[in-house]
């Protein structure tokens, strides 16, 4: 790319900006019916648009030459955009993050001051091959009245801006405006350093969603507030005091339900104590339902069919069937493991002593901390938070599931009769 | 500095960084009690050491040889150092922060979902020549159970070092960990740059206090979020159905009780149609007070001691007694000239019709927005918020003032009974 298309882009990524702007002001005031009318039209355009969708989508595969995992991502078929149309409509019948009284106080001077629910602003999100982000990811913004500039995967280019161009029917049905979801057209990379860079402070929040790389670039380089899921080392331990069935089902439901989410177990700790009574029929479950095992020295011995598992395992986000374990001594040592090799993730303990359970669930400093439940439980939709843009594995603002309220911010609306500070 | 200073530095604070990690961890599960003795303690060395203190703080002026407002930042004395020494009393008299469950609900399969206030783990703080940010951000760290690694300016640091002392000693008192509030002792400046790299991943935020070119800094370089505010251009809106008695008293407060402060009006902005009957005593009010005013032409007009502004003037943080004043055509014509000119701080109206203030107050998108009250209000100890580290300006996690509630993020606690996810 010269200086001159360099200029060019630029101009044009500040245009997009400035328009993006704008129209968060509008969507700002827009109320709920509005923002829900929009919704459900872009679901309607979706599924009217299916044949344009799906032609382009072909395209896409044809020309990106993928095969396994890395084209499941980005094939959609007539069931997707159906399940991608129904979840916009889904987000649309969620209570209004917007406008919310998170809190009200008075004080002694007669202030009245209340803590109320506004959108951020301009969000960036920065996607891989999956298209179905780019209606998801613009139905939680408009839903939560931010205004959204999408960047997908190039891969990816002609079935994005076929979803896209849905969305921007169902926006003009709405009549807001078309600039509410905007979509990168080109697949010049240099785009996605323009918006780390924050399009000249229109950029209020970055977004990535995809692989660990993408995610640590954007982290790295953004000189915006970031919101990012890194990794899911996620662990369940199982407490010497832990009733056998439902460690058998935690476990295997947390590890193999389904091994490419974040919220899959990576890491199984068991108690020394209890590996014979315990250790031997979990590790049979999991290997029944084609787990590869990689133990410690302790769980090789007890189970032949383990591999020797090295350190790196303990690091390992598999997001596959393969699971590492490792024989503990007790409630701190599990502890000690999970905050040395973990994401503060999701970790599960399996006990039926509440003693145990609750020095976990304080000890530990993950997103998300259970009791006698399966890891997979670690979703929005579970948590019953409606869609999720994706986990917050970092400190600020939101942690655990994103959804529509984990995408406003607050303000403070203070009400006198003429009070002066003293 | 050549390169095996730039090493020994950075293995210093990589050591620093490590030993505030470990000291998060403790100090994440120590009791409210803990905290309590320890800022008691803290308060009481603070008083025991005056003379110490004040000794190092008589060597820091003479060696920075500074004057007027610069000087007033650096310098303590006994009312001060007591002020200090009462201010984290109040602290330690707030409600436990960390441990606060901010929601909890059931799910139809029995899950019990709970979201609890945690610690966020090691906060950086980078501020310049005020010796008392050691005292207020360590004590507002250690109640919300972060360890802090502090950075003060060169020309306070002896003075922040004899402050640092007496921390020192009380949490030897209450037997918390010495890394729980540490000072980087040298004044090289390329231990700002380390602390914004994020030291390896051990800082969760930064906080920088002091002025416009620190914070822009910060914000510029950081690699860890940042919680700052910028600039506080608030303005008053007089609107054109305000109660003169009411607007008189509300303008000159927000400009004219503390000029310094990031809550004091900037921008005065009255409807045209009130300008004899309320824009005159407003301004001859200011003018007594010791006001500058700068007017627009009409304003010029009007009042014939007020200056000509130029564009500078309606963007300007003068923080000081001097104040912008505009002649606008109503309600909107107000909320254009504060997005346009304003820094999203604090704004106020005064008028005695509701429908025009919640048009208002719902319009702007500033942390804090008041309706017949001071500008002044803001902070944290109005807002019954207790002390405050400053008023966030930004977006996420936090807006308006940030108090130990604000220096919080949460966790989700969940408890089931074996469920597993179908």
């Amino acid at each position: 790319m010269n200086v001159q298309e360099q200029t060019g882009l630029k101009s044009e990524m500040l245009a997009m900006a400035k328009a993006a702007h704008d129209a968060a002001r509008t969507l700002r005031e827009a109320g709920n019916e509005t923002k829900n009318r929009a919704l459900n039209e872009i679901a309607a355009a979706l599924r009217t648009r299916t044949k344009d969708i799906l032609a382009a989508n072909k395209e896409d595969i044809s020309c990106a030459g993928l095969s396994g995992a890395m084209l499941d991502r980005l094939m959609l078929d007539d069931a997707r955009l159906e399940a991608m149309a129904k979840g916009i409509e889904a987000i649309a019948d969620l209570p209004d993050p917007v406008g919310r009284e998170l809190a009200r106080w008075q004080r002694p001077n007669g202030l009245d001051i209340a803590r109320v629910a506004t959108p951020i602003g301009v969000i960036g999100i920065v996607y891989e091959s999956r298209p179905n982000v780019t209606a998801d990811a613009a139905a939680l913004c408009l839903k939560s009245g931010n205004a959204v500039i999408l960047r997908g995967g190039s891969e990816s280019n002609r079935s994005c801006r076929a979803i896209h161009e849905a969305i921007q029917e169902g926006l003009r049905a709405a009549a807001l405006p078309q600039a509410c979801v905007q979509l990168v057209a080109t697949t010049d990379r240099a785009a996605v350093g323009m918006m780390l860079e924050g399009l000249d402070g229109a950029l209020a929040l970055i977004i990535p969603r995809g692989g660990k790389s993408l995610v640590k670039r954007v982290q790295q380089e953004a000189r915006v507030p970031v919101l990012a899921h890194l990794e899911g080392i996620c662990h369940v331990y199982v407490h010497q005091e832990a009733d056998l069935e439902k460690a058998r089902a935690i476990v295997l439901n947390s590890k193999m339900r389904r091994t490419g989410v974040c919220g899959a177990a990576e890491t199984l700790l068991i108690d020394r104590t209890i590996l014979n009574s315990h250790g031997l029929p979990i590790l049979t479950d999991l290997k029944n339902a084609g787990c590869e095992i990689r133990g410690d020295q302790t769980v090789c011995t007890l189970f032949a069919e383990a591999k020797r598992a090295c350190d790196d395992d303990w690091r390992a986000e598999y997001l596959d069937a393969i699971i590492a374990v490792k024989a503990v001594d007790g409630l701190q040592d599990a502890i000690r493991h999970i905050e040395t090799y973990g994401s503060q993730h999701t970790e599960a303990i399996v006990t039926e002593n509440s003693k145990a359970a609750e020095r976990f669930l304080s000890g530990l400093d993950s997103a998300i901390v259970l009791w006698n439940a399966s890891t997979q439980f670690a979703d929005g939709g579970e948590f019953g938070m409606g869609a999720e843009i994706g986990i917050g594995t970092g400190k600020l603002h939101a942690r655990g599931p994103v959804g529509v309220e984990q995408l406003t911010t607050f303000k403070y609306v203070v009400r006198g009769n003429g009070q002066i500070r003293p």
